[in-house]
C-alpha cells in the first residue's frame, strides 16, 4: 500500500498519517519528492485494506500494492486448477469443458433428444435451467424443482455431469441434491450470501462474471466461494455491458490470458449470451479456444422457435456439431485435447 | 412489435411467420417497402415478447413497440406515486426524502451521535446497514441484529423512519421486524427471488440501480416488486460504471427527468455512492435536487478516519449541514420544499 | 512516479531499473515491504512519463503521481479562468456564458429569427454551425463561408459575440476571420494538429469533451492549446457514451466540481447533446448550473421539424426562455448570476 | 423506416405526419395497433434519414430499417473485397495481412533491424509511425519527413509494403509520396475531412475503430472513403473503452464476424493496442486468426526499454516470430494461409 499526500499535507498531518498507520500494527517508510510526499506502508496490506486511510485529513490518495484475493491468486498457486466435475469429466489443466444444452428444461423428450445430440458432438457437460432469472416478472420462471429430475435422470442415463442455475441461498440444499456443479448467473456474480453458500457445499461452481464486473471484481467473487472452504470454482466470461448494442453484450476475450495470469482456476467462455446472435457463436467459440479457454458454454435447442428461453441465440444441432468439430481441430494445434464424442 | 423480415426472405418463410403469430392469437398487418418487409403485430405484446419471434428463418430484426413494464408506467398511472414511509414522512409527489446516516451501524453510541446530527440538519430519514455487501470476504461485514435493534431503537427516539439493506431473502423476515424501510443494493438490483420476497412485504422499497442496469432494467426490477403487490417503490439512482475511474461511479442525473416521463414512481439520488468522493458530493446533491430528484441519499460519519466501511465517502455533520441548508433554498426556487429541521 | 517492482525480481533488474533512473537524471527511494519492492522516482515527472519503463524487466507497474498537465492545472493558476470572448461577453469566475442557437446556420432570416429570440431570452453568446461533422457523407455538410458570413453580420447586428466548429487545421484561417470563438467538437478533441492551430490563434476555444474521453484526457487536450500559447480554453461537457440508449449520450455532471478542482478553466454544459431530447434538456440545464456550470450550450430552432441538422432535440424559443428564467433564478440562489435579457 | 406514434397522437398530428412524408416524395403505410399507430415509410430511406421526424408533434419514436451505408455493405457486394496493397501483397478474400513494426520511426538503423527480423518471421507489411498522435502536447511527436524517407527506402529493400499514420489532411499529400497504405488512427476514426482527403487518393486506406465507435458509427467511416472513390478500406479493431482498467483497452473480437456479415471489406486486428500488455497479445493474435480476422497488426521493437513510444506494449522479435507460427499453424487448420517466411 503507498499513502500519496497532498502537496499543501502539513507537518502535524503527516504525523497523523504515520500514527494511524502503527496503531494498526504497520511500519512505514517516507519517501519525500519534489512535489509530493508518499508513505510505503509495510506489513499485511489486509489490515489497511479495510481501514478508511483516504478519509484521514492531508491523504490524497491511497495505491494498492497486492492483490485483494488470495485463495484464487496464482501467487498462491502455482499449477493450474483442474477438477473432477462428475462422471470422470475433469476441467482445467489441459481438459476441457465443453458444456451444451437448452437454456431451459422444458419436459422430458426434448431435453433427452438436445442431450443426446450434443453428446453425440461431444460435449460432456450438459446444462439446463430449472430457475430462470427473467428480467420480466411476467416471464417464463422455469420448471423448478419437476425440471431438476428430468435434468439428473438424463444426465445419468447418457453418463454426462449436469449444471444448472441457483439463484436464491435458499434453493443450495434442493439443487445440490440433483446437480453436479451449481451455476451462479451474471447478476448473482455479487450475491454474497448465495457464494457463501455454495462455498460451504463440495459441489464446483461455474461462476459467471457480471455484466460490469472487472476481472478483480470476478476474481474476489470467487474468492468467496474459495475462502468458505470450496476450492473447485470455475470462472466463465459470458461478455459485459458496452455501447454498442449489436450484439447482446460484448465478449471480453483478453480476460482468458488475463486470467490465467492472476489465477488459476480454469475459464470457460460462454459465446451464447455473449453475443446473443448464433451466426456469431462459431467464430467466438474458436477464438476462445485460441485464446485459452478451458471450455465452452453453447446452448443449443432442436427447435429455437419453440423454446420457452433464449431460442433467438440457441444454436441447431447440426450447428452445434460443425463448431465442435472446428474446435477440436483447432485445440489440437494448440496442443489441448477435445475428446472425440463417444460411438454410441 | 414489428418484426422486420431479410431482404431475400421467401414466400414460404413469410407464411410460416405469420401463421406463427396466428397461433399466439395475435393479429397480423404486412406492409412491404422497397427494401424490406415489415410485419406490424397487433394484440397483447406481452404474448409476443416472450416468444422467440427472431429464432424464426427469414426474420432480420423485431422491434418492441411498447414498454415491457406495466404497473411501474406513467401510462397506467398519470399522476406521480407518493406515499408514507413510517414516522409521518411522505416521499413523492413534491415532498423529498431527506436520507441521511452512516454507511454501516457500529454501535449505538456512535449512530445516536450521527443521527442527532443529521436530523438537527433536517434530514427526515435515518439509515445505517446491519449486513453489508463487502467485495471482499475479509471486509467488516456488519453487526447483523444487534445494528437492526440499535438502528429501530434510535430511530423511535428521534422520530425518524429508519432504512436498511436487505441482501438475501431469508432475511427480510428478520429485517421486517426493525425497519421502516428496506434498501435493496445495486449489487441486488436483479436478484429476482429477493425482489420477490420485498414485494410480498408491507414496507416500502428503496431499490437502487444496478451498476450496468439500463433505465428500463431499473423499472422492470421495480415491476417485479410492484407485481408481487407491493406499490411502494423508490428508485435510487447511485452511479454506473464508466471508463473514468476518477470517481467511484458515474452519477447519471438525466435518468431523473427520464424516469419521470416513463413512471410514476419517486427517484431519490445518492451522490455518495455515485461519486465516493465527499468533495463532489455537496454539488451532486445540488444538482439531483434541480434535476427534479425526489429527494437524496447521504452517507455522514462523525470520525470518518474510524468508519468500519467507506469513511473515504462520508461527508461530516457540518458539511451536511451545509449542503442541507444550500438544497433548501434551491428546493423553494424550483417549487418544492424541505422540511426545516425541528428545533428540539 | 512509483515503480512496483514483480516479486520475483532480481537483484540484477533491480539494479538495472535503478541505472535507468539515473540515466535520466533522476534520483530513487527504495522501499523494500513485505512482498513487494518500491522505488519512488524523484525529479521531474515528465522526463520519465515519456519512458517506456514498464517495459524493463522486473517491473510490475508504474503509478504516476503527478497529473500529466501543468498550464491547465489549479496547482499552477489557484484562482479561476475568466476572461473576455467578445461584444463585452466574460466566461468564467462566476460569469456565466450562456450560449444558444440553431445546430446549423440555414439562411439569413431563420438564424435572425432564432437570434433575436434566444437574446431575448438572456442567452450572451450565439451559436450556429457552417461546417458540419456527419456521420453519414450523404447528410447536410453546412453552408460553408457563406454560413460564416451570416453568423458574423447577425452577431454584430445584435452585439453577440458567436461561437462556430471547426473540423479542420485547413479552417482555421478562414473561420478566424469571422468568429469570436473556436468551437472543437467532441470528434476532434484529440485531433492533436487542430489543437495546435487553434493553440496559435488569439481567439478562445469552446473545446468539447471527447465522447470516451477521461477528464484527464479532455484536460490533456487544453494543455495542447495553452502549450501553444492560447490560454482562453471553456471546457464544455456534452456527454459521454453509455449502454443505455434511451438518451443520445450520458451527461457527466460530476465532471464540473471535479475539473473545478482539477483545473482553472471554466466549464460550459451542453444538455442538447447530452441527451438529445428535448423534454430533459430543461432539467438538465438547472443541473448544470447547481452543479457550478460557468454557463450552458443549448440548441434553439423555431420551427425544429424543418432544420437540416438535429431538429429532433432543438428546444423551441418558448421553452428556451422558460428555462433561462428559471436558470436565472436557480443562479441567484447558488450566489452567482446570469444577466437580464436587454429590453430592446 | 418506422415512425412510431404516440398514444395520444391527434388525428391532426397524423395528418401532419403524412403531408411531411409526402413532401419528402415518400410513400406511407399506416398500421392502427391497439395501443399504437405505426406509419410505415416507403421508399429512398437516405431521404428520411437526414429529415428531423422526430421533431415532429406526435412522433414518439423512428426507427430506421436500412442499414445507413450502402457502398460498405454486403448487401452491395456480396463477395468479400479483396486487393492488391503493395508489393503484390494482398490483403481479404483469404489472403492475410500480416503488420508488423515499430510505434514511431526512430532511426534507419533500429528500423532495419526490426524489419528484417518481423520480414524474418513472415510479416508481410511494414509499420512505423512518422507523425505521432500524443495525448500529451510534451511527448515525442515524431521523425516527420525524415521518417518517411527511412520507411520507404526500408520497405523497398525488404519488398514491404509500408504502412504509416496520417493525422491531418495537410499531411495527405506529403505522405502520399512515400507510403502503401495510410493508416487512420482511432482518434480520428470521426475526422470527417480526413477521410474526404485519403478517400480522394488512390491508396489502400487502413481505418482504426474509434475507442467508443459502434460496428455503423466504423462502417458509416469507411463510407466516407469509398462515396469519395477510394474502394480500398481495411477495417482495423483495435480495442474500444470499458471499465475494467487492467487492460489498455477491451478487444472486440466479435466484431470481425459481425462486420464480416454486414460488409465485404478486409478485417484485420490490432492486439498490440487493444491490450496494451505484451504477455496478452499472443493469446489475442491467435484468437483474431481463429475468429476469421483478415490479418493482424503487431508492434515489435528489439529494445523496448529504450523505445521513443508505446515501449512496454512491444513484442520482441523472438516472441513475435513465436506467434506467427502458432498463427500460421491456427490459419491452415481454418482454411486460410499465411506466407512462410523467405529464407533470404
Amino acid at each position: 500500500m503507498i499513502i500519496i499526500l497532498k502537496p499543501n499535507c502539513s507537518e502535524e498531518q503527516l504525523t497523523h498519517v504515520l500514527e494511524k498507520i502503527e496503531e494498526f500494527g504497520l511500519k512505514h517508510d517516507v519517501s519525500q519528492g519534489e512535489h509530493r510526499t508518499l508513505i510505503g506502508v509495510i506489513g499485511e496490506e489486509d489490515v489497511v485494506r479495510n481501514a478508511p486511510l483516504r478519509a484521514i485529513p492531508g491523504v490524497e490518495n491511497v495505491v494498492p500494492v497486492l492483490k485483494p484475493y488470495k485463495l484464487a491468486s496464482r501467487e498462491v498457486q502455482r499449477e493450474d486448477s483442474a477438477f473432477d466435475v462428475g462422471h470422470g469429466v475433469t476441467v482445467g489443466g489441459g481438459s476441457l469443458g465443453m458444456i451444451a444444452g437448452p437454456c431451459a428444461i422444458e419436459g422430458e423428450d426434448v431435453l433427452l433428444e438436445i442431450a443426446k445430440s450434443v453428446k453425440a458432438a461431444g460435449a460432456n457437460i450438459l446444462r439446463g435451467g430449472a430457475f430462470k432469472p427473467r428480467t420480466s416478472p411476467y416471464s417464463y420462471q422455469g420448471m423448478g424443482e419437476e425440471g431438476l429430475k428430468i435434468l439428473r435422470k438424463i444426465g445419468d442415463e447418457l453418463g454426462m455431469p449436469v449444471v444448472t442455475e441457483v439463484m436464491d441461498p435458499r434453493q443450495v440444499e434442493l439443487i445440490d441434491k440433483y446437480t453436479d456443479l451449481f451455476q451462479i448467473g451474471a447478476r448473482n456474480m455479487q450475491n454474497f450470501n448465495l457464494l457463501t453458500e455454495v462455498g460451504q457445499t463440495k459441489r464446483p461452481v461455474l461462476l459467471k462474471r457480471g455484466m460490469s464486473a472487472t476481472v478483480e471484481d470476478l476474481l474476489m467473487s470467487a474468492e468467496y466461494i474459495l475462502a468458505n472452504g470450496n476450492p473447485r470454482v470455475i470462472l466463465c466470461e459470458r461478455g459485459i455491458k458496452s455501447f454498442d448494442s449489436s450484439t447482446r453484450n460484448l465478449l471480453d476475450l483478453a480476460m482468458v490470458p488475463n486470467c490465467k495470469g492472476l489465477s488459476h482456476l480454469p475459464i470457460i467462455v460462454d459465446p451464447s449470451h455473449a453475443t446473443g446472435r448464433p451466426e456469431l457463436i462459431p467464430s467466438m467459440a474458436l477464438a476462445a479456444i485460441a485464446a485459452g479457454a478451458d471450455g465452452v458454454h453453447i446452448e443449443v435447442h432442436c427447435r429455437p422457435e419453440e423454446a420457452m428461453s433464449d431460442g433467438q441465440q440457441a444454436l441447431l444441432p447440426d450447428q452445434f456439431a460443425e463448431v465442435m468439430e472446428q474446435m477440436r481441430k483447432l485445440a489440437e494445434v494448440c496442443g489441448r485435447t477435445i475428446p472425440k464424442p463417444s460411438s454410441n
